[in-house]
């Protein structure tokens, strides 16, 4: 009897809940890693399945797309899906590829339609930074005029900080913890060795924009602590005066505790480490910076030197968790399948400060256009006067973003992040798509 | 009436424990550092404190008790000694400066017992490697023929574990946890952009011995795992074989993430990074290996690459903190003073691992010479036999110094290391000594 009853009401249940088949959602992610972007994944995950839309996930970013290589994430469980909270790097693994004009590659445009038609996709998430922005408002634009529109909606990511409009970037808030770590602790260090090496040089990447050294200033409470040197690309790099300020930290205190970025140029814009090679989307690619400053200084005064090129380490040391970065990586994430659901498209969630003496942000959003291909560098207000270090300004807004811990639990030594199952979604159509 | 009982037992206590005036200890740290030296700082000092031994401790090393540059560590608070648990690099600075042959450099001996025999100094702590318990042993020497027999006792420090005799050194731990922590999260980071950077190369520290490289083991589970090569000094580098397993690693599963030790030698012994420079000790001096390595690889297959090059940042970094080993550093310092006590001389503790399956370690000793300028190097069954990988045998070796974690208080967002108040000790010669 009470089972008749339940059954009964299950099925009255089902008539009135019935929905429309949802379109599925394909989300990626694009360029450079940072230790939360499997969070913005999470939050993408977690609120497209409140709302009834399965989610398929790009295997090494767009190319997942164009390859039908997807995973299908309704076959991970609750548990498998904390997993992504955890584990830095990206769980699907991210690209390079970048769709140009849509007459150059108009093939690849085609395909993705195909392939979004036969897994019924209707919503593209594209989790990156300014190309991935690009990328994703071209997708939006070419897919309505082909007939089959795609919700297409960015989710910001770079650890780099140079994403404009917004006032910060998911990942930034980690990596500059990071570098806030570990200038204050190579300081320490430094400083228990000057007397046999005088100069420490840290590395740190960063294309155009100076955040990631700038971060570094927040270990320096007083004139005499580490970091001596805060080399930004934003300013032109002057060998004479660069020399000539780190002997007066040799000689003030002993030693000279350097953070640089890989990106500094001389007067002709000329990148000092360029290695005369050119990545995929033409951007120079450089060799490491650090070695050639320590060359310049021993050259001249014969100091002994120690340099770091931090490089992955970066951006993947997720054990030293920013709880503040975390919450914001995934809020965006939420935020973006929100907007994909009210009927929004070609837009990206932004995080934005709100103004007043507490640290307080909130979701709101911006066109595409207004963050593809556009670099936001370090105001010169954020920079001393001399060019070689950052101001108050600067680290009052850095500070906040670096706010909070969440340690990964640890097994056996060591951090344990847990493996997604990543089942494959099985592909549909025939034939191998070969990438340009 | 109370008090008064009080009192009289205060009197008598006071008459039946005074002791005859104790000689003061002088610590200090010799060489490079590691994250847990300062353990061993707060292990002797707290043992001292118990016996009622005031300890002073060098600014810079031995460099302190030749220039009577003195810390007064009964002027710091209980409270103040704690930061010694938590602070990264070494409190009092450290150095590389060596006391050579005692016809030498008799001067510099002469001037020890000088200031010894002004601030009472019986015993000497020397925190160090090889080299500093060579200088150890030879001040024991020393001062007994010179009619002023100090107790000299060297405390074992080396991030580098080429410490004879000894199971492991205190300060490797933490150092091994930071290479298989970094290892496996760079790994991910490889992974996610195989398609895009072929190559990964992290490069450790450690001059002979491959220890450091070896750790990063410990982030591998299966094949297909990262790090795919370890690159130890013990193996004479083989360009081709080197090579040809990139390929391999690239080819099987998409990248290949190397770690390499930075000291990789030819076959007739020269460093493939000389630079051709030497250090005081007549050491030679490297420079960056990684990137020579990179650029073999990108030479023979166009492989696009990332390398960090980890320095200072690996023996720094105290955030991620070894419960075992900062234990070992403290037990290590406590038993110095112990054997100091009990009337040893010219002797070092050691960390001996007991028999059995489960992890269990205690203190022994052992006489410096024993100690003194031998450096313990991987046996060959802790490496692969081609050379490029080590051993389960290894592993298990490695993975139980690593285990348990030990995370600073953090403040602001970052690691709060208090500083201690380092009193200066009131000069008591005249003129100034010079350093050789």
């Amino acid at each position: 009897m009470a089972k008749q009853t339940k059954s009964t009401k299950k099925t009255i249940k089902k008539k009135t809940t019935r929905k429309p088949v949802m379109k599925n959602a394909f989300y990626a992610m694009g360029g450079g890693v940072t230790p939360v972007i499997n969070s913005s994944a999470l939050g993408v995950i977690e609120t497209c399945k409140k709302h009834g839309i399965k989610v398929y996930t790009g295997h090494f970013g767009i190319q997942g797309l164009l390859l039908e290589d997807m995973f299908d994430m309704s076959k991970e469980t609750p548990k498998t899906l904390q997993g992504l909270r955890l584990r830095p790097g990206t769980a699907f693994g991210s690209c390079r590829y970048k769709l140009t004009d849509m007459k150059e590659c108009a093939q690849d445009y085609e395909r993705i339609i195909e392939v979004c038609k036969a897994h019924n996709i209707g919503y593209i998430f594209y989790n990156g930074g300014n190309d991935s922005a690009d990328t994703t408002h071209k997708l939006a634009i070419y897919s309505k005029e082909a007939g089959y529109p795609l919700t297409c909606i960015g989710i910001p990511k770079t650890m780099d900080n140079d994403l404009p409009v917004m006032d910060n970037s998911p990942g930034y808030g980690s990596v500059a913890k990071f570098f806030a770590t570990a200038a204050l602790e190579t300081g320490i260090d430094a400083a228990a060795m000057a007397p046999f090496t005088e100069i420490y040089i840290m590395e740190t990447m960063g294309r155009h924009a100076g955040w990631l050294p700038a971060a570094a200033g927040l270990a320096k409470k007083k004139e005499s602590d580490p970091p001596h040197l805060i080399l930004c690309p934003e300013i032109t790099f002057d060998q004479e005066k660069f020399l000539a300020k780190v002997k007066q930290s040799v000689d003030k205190f002993g030693y000279c505790h350097i953070v640089t970025s890989e990106s500094l140029t001389d007067e002709k814009g000329n990148f000092i480490a360029d290695t005369g090679q050119r990545d995929a989307f033409g951007h120079a690619t450089k060799g490491c910076i650090a070695p050639i400053l320590a060359n310049m200084i021993r050259n001249k005064y014969n100091y002994s030197y120690h340099v770091s090129v931090v490089d992955y380490i970066q951006h993947s040391s997720r054990h030293l968790g920013c709880k503040t970065d975390l919450a914001q990586a995934y809020a965006v994430g939420k935020a973006a399948v929100e907007m994909a659901v009210a009927g929004k498209n070609d837009l990206i969630p932004i995080i934005v400060r709100k103004p007043g003496k507490k640290y307080q942000w909130e979701v709101k959003e911006t066109k595409l256009t207004n963050i593809a291909n556009t670099e936001k560098l370090l105001p010169r207000n954020f920079i001393t006067k001399d060019g070689m270090g950052v101001t108050k300004k600067c680290l009052d807004y850095i500070r906040p973003l670096i706010q909070g811990e969440d340690f990964p639990p640890f097994k056996d030594g060591m951090p344990n992040y847990p493996e997604l199952k990543l089942v494959k979604v099985p592909k549909k159509l025939k034939g191998e798509y070969k990438l340009r």
